[in-house]
């Protein structure tokens, strides 16, 4: 199976109203809500696919209620905290969107030991587990690498998309695969250049590196233990308009379920696999909704990804 | 004492952060929350100034637990119904503040009918209520009518704040005043003439109007069977800058207080307590949060607002 973890999930809250005017009194139209957070979107993607999964991370109070029940579908199993789940609040008017993030609560070490011990029960040999998002506020480097470090020993593949120290945190733990953008990879590892920045992150420990890079796809480098180190290329030929928020999940998505169908090495896994993680992508941008992927876009951006050895400048 | 009705209260929350940024991403630095709606900032300015006040109108939900809990130190009687309440967020940084407003849930007409046995119990002679703030979504003229007629048949007095056709509806009522902001009284009546407007509104039913304009202070009319119109005019002399949200909600308190203390007609009453409610006005101006008053700037404004009989052209 694949377990997603969410460390630091939400209740996504949407206000749409015709025109937002900034600096004025705003009527809100109409209220959405959404369960919300990468892992919870890379769970709500994984479960659309028909795929086995179950999401966990940190949940409290009645936003975390509200989350659990907008969640219904996907099999739940959170560590519960005291502190109630944090909510974003999205501004759409006709024109743009405008996000608002507020930090969630801080989460206490015995929380994260049970994650860890949750984590340890639910998965084993073959089985992935993917961290993705936010830490909550003060969350040190050891609380990550106890979670991946916790999968390993179970024999589980881990993917973790997350940024800052957290990233580089997850390279030394031995993530057998780290999904930034091309932004959190830069700001992460103070390399402009993205092969030199993923480069870093391998001899941090990571197994592999897959960088996201919007419109202009995906790069993935493997460590290769001595040899010349091995890359790849993928991009969509055609450009998609949408919401690019939960593209990055899907890919992470797509990924996961990679390494869950297949024991082959990390190479030949993402040779042939790349290129499926840039069509998913692409077919959550054509949904408005993060978590949400367009089947048929799917399916044609499939056909139509270029995917090759080797790395352009970037 | 004095019944402040506030049928669509809201959970403010305030989200403040260094620089906001329209169409981005923006991580909130910190979160917080009051008890919000007109009516609870009437409340909660009476009690400040050590009135005897009650709060009453339509509450649900865990929005709706939390406001109780946030305003616990006032008398709070409300009329629980099954839809949470709604909130309202403020997004505040360095250079400005953006309010988005939930429309509230909508309130069954049993809910209105416990309202009005509510006000009927709670009230008698000499007693002031107050009702403020917008209505809930698909609130018809007879709801509030109905509320008003309740407190006029039990001999208190009652001032409204609210807009739209409420506003005329609150005037065939006969309620006793009626405080509408000048652009309410434009919207209202379609008179771009605030005299013109305010009359129109004696000729509907009501037994007064004050109408406050931002820093021009404020002007009154009193219906006077027949005889010429009278009207006063008040002003402070120190411009107040500040936070203007909660401004006309610190007027209808004073005002709500001065009908309460004596037993005296309409007219004398704003003849010496117009000036009083344009000062509590600015004292509310400036704090940074609604419903909180600056008692020194209060007792300094007070003595140097100008209030004359009579009528400039607006």
């Amino acid at each position: 199976m694949i377990l997603t973890i969410t460390p630091n999930p939400a209740l996504d809250v949407t206000y749409h109203l015709p025109r937002a005017q900034w600096g004025e009194v705003n009527r809100v139209e109409t209220v959405s809500e959404t369960a919300g957070g990468k892992g919870v979107n890379v769970a709500r993607v994984l479960h659309r696919l028909g795929e086995a999964v179950a999401c966990t991370g940190f949940l409290g109070g009645d936003t975390g209620d509200r989350l659990r029940a907008l969640l219904s579908d996907v099999d739940q199993r959170w560590v519960l905290i005291p502190s109630p789940t944090r909510r974003t609040t999205a501004v759409v008017d006709a024109d743009t969107t405008t996000l608002f993030n507020e930090p969630g609560p801080a989460v206490s070490e015995s929380a994260w030991e049970r994650l860890c011990a949750l984590t340890a029960d639910a998965v084993g040999d073959g089985d992935v587990v993917t961290v993705s998002g936010s830490m909550p506020p003060g969350t040190g480097d050891e609380a990550l690498a106890s979670v991946v470090g916790a999968a390993r020993r179970r024999g589980a593949r881990i993917v973790v998309d997350t940024s800052g120290p957290h990233l580089l945190a997850a390279a030394r733990a031995g993530a057998t695969l780290l999904k930034p953008n091309h932004h959190e990879l830069r700001a992460a590892t103070g390399c402009d250049d993205l092969a030199a920045g993923a480069q870093r992150l391998l001899d941090e420990g990571a197994a592999g590196v897959v960088v996201s890079r919007a419109e202009a796809g995906m790069i993935a480098l493997v460590a290769d233990s001595g040899r010349p180190q091995r890359t790849w290329q993928a991009r969509p030929v055609e450009l998609v308009h949408g919401n690019p928020t939960g593209a990055g999940d899907a890919a992470v998505a797509a990924l996961a379920r990679a390494l869950h169908r297949n024991e082959r090495p990390l190479p030949d896994i993402l040779a042939e696999q790349l290129a499926d993680a840039v069509a998913l992508s692409a077919a959550a941008v054509a949904r408005p909704v993060a978590g949400e992927v367009d089947l048929d876009m799917y399916a044609r951006t499939r056909a139509s990804v270029v995917a090759s050895p080797g790395l352009d400048q970037h």
